[in-house]
């Protein structure tokens, strides 16, 4: 049986400012509560239908710190979803901050203001594949808490850090150590040009603006990915998401 | 004035059975509805607040079949943005017969049964930008007029000439022209190392299921995009916008 007092919480948990007061985020569907759960990851509550419970190993289910046994109408009462997918989980937020000297063989993506939390979640997802572990945001960038996130990354939150941070104080470390800095432009060189490096920070910017002015000082090197022919009017760019896949193929191929 | 029956036409449009029975489909925006007037296709209507219609050039304007100036509150009965952009139009659907011989000497896509909107307009979106100017649809893959479709592909549509076909004719009729079939699968050759056409069919899947069995005969190579490490539970597979961004970089490259 469900309380009022924990549909009032996950309800809340909608919503930026109540994710960061509680700490606690949302996520649901078996494939990703079960990635969860195995992962070790904090899952302070697990609700899910009795027939989804009887299927669980007994050992993964004890990794979660409560369990309410929940009928479909219940469900439907807390869901983010359309259509709940039998199980609902919450689990406490990890604030990582970055510590620069610890990436400075690898390769990491920055991201500068990126405001779609599709295109987040994507990005998440695209580091996940190409073994990226590491992802810092500026202060503007969406939540990656944010259930629309949670949501393309399709479980890639599990196996990299993001973490927030002041992107100024980031690149003035990252040029103490001579890490290379890449950003994402349309009057960079072609990507498949360059000498790509095993290390550096890929950065990309915000969907309509671009790389922050501002940030652009401290980049070592401007990339692209030009168009097949002169653009036609009205294509302009393509996706950030598209980008930072493309990219991250080239780095690591 | 907005007539009560244009209202309902317009809203009916939401769904793929109106728009085929209308042949009708609706753009909304500066960007887009400019695009469209520009490029000569054929905008039955155009619905624009008054300060938007007097910015604009009056050449430009009479390419609109019939333009209504309307409030504010009259737009927001019609659009399907959450806030709406000032202006709307109706574009009447071509429907073009894909013409196989024509396709040859060109790198084209095919979609198979790709359900998400969002997806297949990011793939719209793509092959403009890569200069791929045919995609050809299986007659399961979504509505490219679908109004999340038009969205995501930002204007592409109308460098790109999208074709519903079926499958297994479009692909007989490339094995007589020896037109190369390349499909993006999981066990494929890595893209990198294959040797690229510079015509030939870049077949993509279903976003759950991948290329049908029963096309796979038609394939001439089958790629992949390895992922950077042994993946970790879990993360099974890019999703088909990214696969598609990253093999059509490849090919163009």
């Amino acid at each position: 049986m469900l309380s009022s007092s924990y549909i009032k919480l996950i309800n809340s948990l909608r919503f930026k400012k109540y994710r960061d007061r509680n700490k606690l985020f949302v996520i649901e569907g078996d494939k990703l509560v079960s990635e969860y759960l195995a992962s070790g990851k904090p899952v302070k509550l697990l609700l899910a239908l009795p027939s989804w419970i009887e299927k669980k190993d007994r050992a993964l289910l004890s990794s979660a710190r409560e369990i309410i046994s929940v009928s479909e109408s219940e469900l439907i009462k807390v869901s983010q979803l359309t259509t709940p997918q039998g199980t609902l989980a919450l689990v406490e937020m990890e604030r990582f901050i970055p510590d620069i000297e610890s990436l400075e063989d690898k390769l990491s993506i920055i991201l500068d203001n990126i405001q779609d939390p599709g295109n987040l979640g994507t990005i998440i997802r695209i580091a996940a594949w190409f073994g990226i572990e590491n992802i810092i945001c500026s202060f503007g960038t969406v939540d990656v808490y944010n259930p629309k996130t949670i949501q393309s990354s399709m479980g890639a939150h599990l196996h990299v850090n993001t973490y927030f941070a002041d992107l100024h104080d980031t690149f003035a470390q990252a040029a103490e150590l001579n890490i290379p800095v890449y950003a994402a432009t349309l009057d960079g060189e072609p990507v498949k040009n360059i000498d790509k490096t095993h290390n550096g920070f890929l950065l990309f910017g915000n969907e309509s603006r671009g790389v922050s002015e501002e940030l652009m000082t401290y980049v070592t090197q401007k990339i692209s990915i030009p168009p097949f022919k002169k653009v036609q009017a009205g294509i302009d760019s393509l996706n950030v998401a598209m980008s930072a896949a493309i990219i991250c193929s080239e780095f690591r191929r």
